[in-house]
């Protein structure tokens, strides 16, 4: 496909590092839901929307949408959603949200430069927040735009005890307005959302882009190891109860049943750990850790957090410890739509691409545009699967490959007919 | 052997109590070098001490020493001393350190009830600061009552700033005198302390007291496992370099090495990890831990040390992690005096008791006492094996015993002639 709006994958990269200039911190990325770095950004980002034809919105909550309208021709026309978000974590990449975001601008400026009008509309939709950094919530922005916001967010509060509220008023929105409901849509024929990988499978397979199968549900936990204090120097072997040594065997055999349904896409990991009393020449009495285990399937992930709590059951009776399990809000898996990645398929091998399907084991709006609408995302590779990192990088031949896939998928959209579906 | 003034070991637990209500705060015991509430300690203890018919002096440093002569036919008499110490950790017991001085104070006293003098002076000696709770020291009373005190402490400050120089005024003691060069005593005929185990053995065991064999060599390290952060939900196992499952083999491999070499005494603890970055969903980039290895005997620890080192830099390079291994300053073993061992087990034996040898694991004032003498230990069994900390407890018939047999054995010395040695 001949670019007629130049080089896309420049002007991608240009956008990238202009947007990721706008920080509410000097020498590092970020930019949280409510923070008038944010609205800049959102400012910034409104103007090329309108640049590529698009009519921009913001919700009560402050979302941002621009909306490039089907053919006039079509009555009632339903509409392809390209999602991506604006917000950041602390010290982020340029990348994560903000690909979904303008590689979508980017395919619309396509369709304005070639005078094309689709049977349905094109939206780009930057969420308000993603990330949940700053308030604690949960898909804030995607939550309120399927119509799941719970007003008793609005007391939260931020690290310096600011209201969700408060913020929601200082980012330009009132909060009574948040408060009345929104009527799901219905108009919605696809949500398509382009982001990097945030993991290292596609750079180790040198795979430029993926089609996600599946985002992965989550179990989650927080695991108190009890045993004895006492003093190193005087407690001999065999009457120790020493809570990190039984804590030390939970972590390796968690890793072993994660890495035994690895194949499955099964990941588990400990990444917090506190041993008690702390002490240096002290035998520890009590360590508590936590447990993050992911699969995208759910059936699949059950079966393994039942295994992994008879394991570690057995592991406190055997060596005299207590262990005690608590059950910390997960989620489920979510999916993508199935005939939407039948497309994909289809969109990669006329690419000349290998369609590698691969779950996401990070979460996603998809999570909560799936309850409204069919959903589906891609993958792009990063350098070394960093992401949350100002070392977050993507190659600017892949960010336009990313603009072509979007494009050849509404193409397909448009020519199969799918908006009378 | 009849008790001449009345039930040693009610007396000696009264005393106990009344000690352990000495502290600078009032829920909690601790009494450290230069607070005034280890002044009030010593004066108390000196009170005892004339009762017992012993002269009292206190040192340069705030050392406490109490003596009984020698019968005064005997010319350049030798001395026994018995030793402990009055200060303590924060949130103590009331047995650690007291019970070396009590009981030797009983012992005397039993003495001068009977009216006996014997070829040999006896002193009982309150080292003023064992524990090293307050400033960065390391047997400051016993060090500098066997010469081995350095003007260079005298800047050490503790928690709130204050220099060890001004807690050594505050405690009624001239920095300046204690920086005078000290003679090494040549005089001591024999050094021992009677200490509480500060372990489970004996009362395992069903045993009320234990011949110490040596004070426990320790190597310490600092351990820094480097592996690759990443997101718990993107990177799959396969790719994973997982800090905290390398450290977790690790802290298995050395517990492990310990308790195949436990017979011969060997303990080594993992009693300090700190997990980073330690957020829940965050793969473990980096791990640091301590280790704590002793061993009765040098050369076997020093074997220990190798083995162990060796497994943990094969964990290392079989999971793809950095290990680092920093050597922290550790200490000798400090072997009993083998004469003195003898005669102890002869006083066991006379007192119809097993005599179990016992390693110590935890650092006493016989570590630099034996520079200058001949040093031995008894440990008198403690609930739970408990120390370093409230719920300390001993028995009064143990406590009884344990004055006997510090009887026995100056009784065992006189009647041998051993001052003539």
């Amino acid at each position: 496909m001949p670019d007629p709006i130049g080089d896309t994958g420049a002007l991608l990269m240009r956008r990238f590092d202009e947007l990721g200039a706008i920080s509410e911190e000097p020498d590092k990325l970020v930019r949280a839901y409510g923070m008038q770095s944010l609205r800049r950004a959102q400012d910034l980002v409104s103007v090329w929307m309108r640049d590529a034809g698009m009519t921009v919105e913001r919700d009560a909550i402050g979302n941002l949408t621009g909306r490039y309208e089907a053919d006039f021709a079509v009555t009632h026309p339903k509409t392809v959603v390209f999602g991506g978000h604006l917000d950041t974590v602390r010290d982020a990449g340029k990348y994560d949200g903000t690909l979904g975001v303008l590689s979508g601008i980017a395919a619309v400026a396509h369709l304005q430069a070639a005078g094309t009008w689709l049977p349905f509309a094109v939206e780009v939709v930057a969420f308000a927040d993603e990330e949940s950094y700053r308030f604690p919530t949960m898909y804030l922005g995607s939550g309120y735009w399927t119509g799941n916001f719970d007003p008793v967010l609005l007391e939260g509060l931020d690290e310096t005890g600011i209201s969700l509220a408060q913020g929601m008023r200082d980012f330009g929105c009132n909060p009574d307005n948040a408060c009345l409901p929104v009527m799901p849509r219905r108009d919605i024929l696809a949500f398509v959302e382009l982001h990097i990988e945030q993991g290292p499978v596609l750079e180790a397979e040198d795979l430029p882009a993926g089609i996600v199968s599946s985002i992965a549900g989550a179990s989650k936990f927080l695991v108190t190891v009890e045993g004895q204090a006492g003093h190193a120097g005087t407690v001999p072997m065999h009457l120790r109860r020493d809570a990190l040594v039984g804590a030390s065997e939970c972590v390796l055999a968690i890793n072993e049943i994660a890495t035994a349904g690895a194949d499955g896409g099964l990941v588990a990991t400990v990444g917090w750990q506190v041993t008690m009393p702390g002490a240096k020449n002290v035998i520890p009495g009590r360590v508590e850790f936590s447990i993050d285990l992911r699969h995208p399937s759910d059936t699949a992930r059950l079966a393994a957090v039942d295994h992994l709590k008879t394991t570690l059951h057995e592991i406190g009776q055997r060596r005299g410890l207590g262990i005690d399990i608590v059950d910390v809000p997960g989620a489920d898996a979510t999916p993508m739509d199935a005939g939407l990645m039948d497309t994909w398929r289809d969109v990669f091998r006329e690419s000349g691409l290998q369609p590698r399907e691969l779950a996401s084991g990070a979460g996603h709006d998809a999570v909560m545009v799936a309850k409204i609408a069919p959903v589906s995302m891609l993958f792009l590779r990063c350098r070394g699967g960093l992401s949350h990192h100002p070392g977050e990088s993507i190659r600017a031949d892949d960010a336009a490959l990313g603009v072509t896939l979007l494009s050849r998928f509404l193409d397909r959209l448009a020519t199969r007919g799918i908006t009378c579906a």
